[in-house]
């Protein structure tokens, strides 16, 4: 008899809680009229909207002002990331750390037309400060781009010290903190930011852009009306996004430190492992997430072994591309690059759930490595 | 007592069925999960995508293959317009009807760096074929963009003849069908097409392009992965545009029979009230969709006015840019660009509703009128 089936692929997508999914209900019964237009379903859409906004303002510790609700977050990489480049005339180059999610990546190399200057990370996934100091000071740089945590290896980064950097510099730091928000607090220090609701348990399809009110930032883009959501916006997503945030904040310490000892039993648990190098700060990290490199196997066996036993887990690069290309993330490190499985907690994650999943993982591997020796 | 609201401003977005309701809440259920991983959770997720994806295509008239689905309809446009463009390279220009979508309008212009052709339309609306034909036969065109139906007079394009010059020509024709897919049947000819889904009444935040297999398209934008869908798409947002467009072609021909008799009770009715002219064609139009322009009146009072009586009706141009800036439709056609009311019908418009809004036209008529020469 199959067992229940345990999910702990939860980066980026997860289920939705139940006041989420509530949410997104009362949004489409409430807010699907245009925001944009004059009646009275209009404006209680745009009230919705705006209450949604200032929700999530709140936990990024800015003005409802400065939040932009996005069509998607891919979308909210490019806008802030060609706008703020625009609005930078004369300087052409950007400057990213070489483990940013390939959507900064890609966005970066776009807008500058290939312009883009690497930052090394160490075997942790660090940014190296020296590289940044360099990059920023550069009079060509027109804005630095660096992650609050991986989205892979969930290394955090010392944002405090880039900042400095940056802000003496006078350079726009760009902060992806996609795989962040609403699993550890907001980071203080940024010109623009980036979240994504569906990594803190929203339904997908809608983004979060916030900028400082000081942030230069130029529309690049045809729509004259509304650069962040063209053709207006998911009343019920933005509304969900909301809901889920809030609930996440609720409980947001206690989970961390309840999902960063699970992790440490993961890590603990896999080093038994023979074979298995643990990717990633093992301390300055995300609670939630942990990725393990296996010497001579491939992510993709794994993955599916795992799935037929009823757990599903991620591996190769968390997004984007094809599942198992390799990490350029695991690359940059000096990590395997093949054979990697990501773990991802969500919240309805137990200990007998990670018990479960290292009871089962000594015989998966066994069984990938025999039928690749096969 | 203020009387039940009356909603009649169904363009773009409507009220939500509960069959629609219904599915989005099944996609949220089993589709939560990134479609584009591997395990059993993504895989019932991408199952659903691509039954999504089927259904629209059939009512496109295509293979499933040919249809993407997008985050959203402006990027459609834009990805559209774009990536033919991109694949016609030499060829600079690009044709498009005096009364498209602010969007084709803006993506055109983008696109080309400004070199946009407008073929003029006639007091009903309809394009100026041999505009069409002197520009489709011009050698620097690299595609013409003519509408299936437009948002705010509801007139029918005969793309039978626009399709037969751009094919004569060897020019791709772009047609905008994002006010009549779910209203009327798809039209025939075309080399792209783009339809939005809150317009037959699913959520919005998901938009629908096919493309025929001839039709050359090149990406010209940083996302590796999926340039329609960046970043994966909202999966119950997929399931409710599909389950919506079918519960609409179920229904469609007594329904748009039933809503143009509506519409010619509409139109009759206005037309009686002293300074008033009706926009666009009376036959080959949506059956739900009628302008109406008031002489010597603004717009937004009377919206305002009829808001407060209960009725929801549109105004200037119907999506996108401030709500009251004057209509470039209206002023393409030589109608007045102020005083216009647009009343698009949803299904649950009933003869009686019809009845109510004539009744009271007259005294909020009168009272504006009052109130603007006090």
């Amino acid at each position: 008899m199959p067992a229940q089936r345990l999910f702990l692929d939860a980066g980026g997508r997860l289920p939705i809680s139940p006041r989420t999914a509530d949410a997104l209900r009362a949004g489409l019964a409430d807010g699907w009229a245009d925001p944009r237009r004059l009646t009275t379903e209009s404006r209680r859409a745009r009230a919705l909207v705006d209450g949604a906004r200032g929700a999530i303002a709140e936990v990024l510790g800015v003005h409802h002002d400065n939040v932009h609700l996005t069509s998607s977050v891919p979308l909210g990489f490019e806008r802030v990331i060609g706008g703020i480049y625009a609005a930078r005339r004369g300087r052409t180059r950007i400057g990213v750390s070489a483990i940013e999610r390939d959507l900064v990546l890609e966005a970066a190399s776009f807008v500058s037309s290939g312009a883009v200057d690497t930052f090394e990370v160490d075997a942790e996934g660090h940014v190296d400060l020296d590289a940044v100091r360099a990059g920023a000071s550069h009079p060509d740089t027109a804005l630095v781009a660096v992650q609050h945590a991986n989205h892979e290896i969930g290394t955090l980064q010392r944002l405090d010290e880039v900042a400095e950097i940056t802000t003496t510099a006078a350079v726009p730091l760009v902060v992806d903190a996609t795989a962040s928000i609403g699993h550890v607090s907001a980071p203080e220090h940024w010109d623009a930011l980036i979240a994504d609701p569906a990594d803190w348990g929203a339904p997908a399809g809608i983004g979060v852009v916030a900028l400082r009110p000081r942030t230069r930032w130029l529309p690049h883009w045809p729509e004259s009306s509304d650069p962040w959501a063209p053709g207006a916006l998911s009343v019920p997503l933005a509304l969900a996004a909301a809901v889920a945030l809030q609930e996440r904040m609720e409980n947001l310490e206690a989970e961390a430190r309840r999902q960063h000892d699970l992790v440490d039993r993961l890590r603990a648990g896999m080093a038994r492992t023979v074979g298995v190098h643990l990717v990633g700060d093992a301390v300055e990290r995300l609670p939630h997430l942990v990725t393990a490199a296996f010497l001579y196997l491939d992510g993709e066996p794994l993955v599916s072994r795992l799935d037929r036993e009823g757990i599903a887990v991620g591996s190769g690069s968390a997004c984007g591309k094809a599942a198992f290309e390799p990490s350029h993330v695991l690359a940059a490190m000096g990590a395997l690059t093949h054979g990697n499985l990501r773990i991802g907690l969500h919240p309805g994650v137990t200990d007998q759930d990670v018990d479960r999943f290292l009871a089962v993982l000594p015989r998966v591997v066994e069984h990938v490595r025999d039928s690749m020796s096969a």
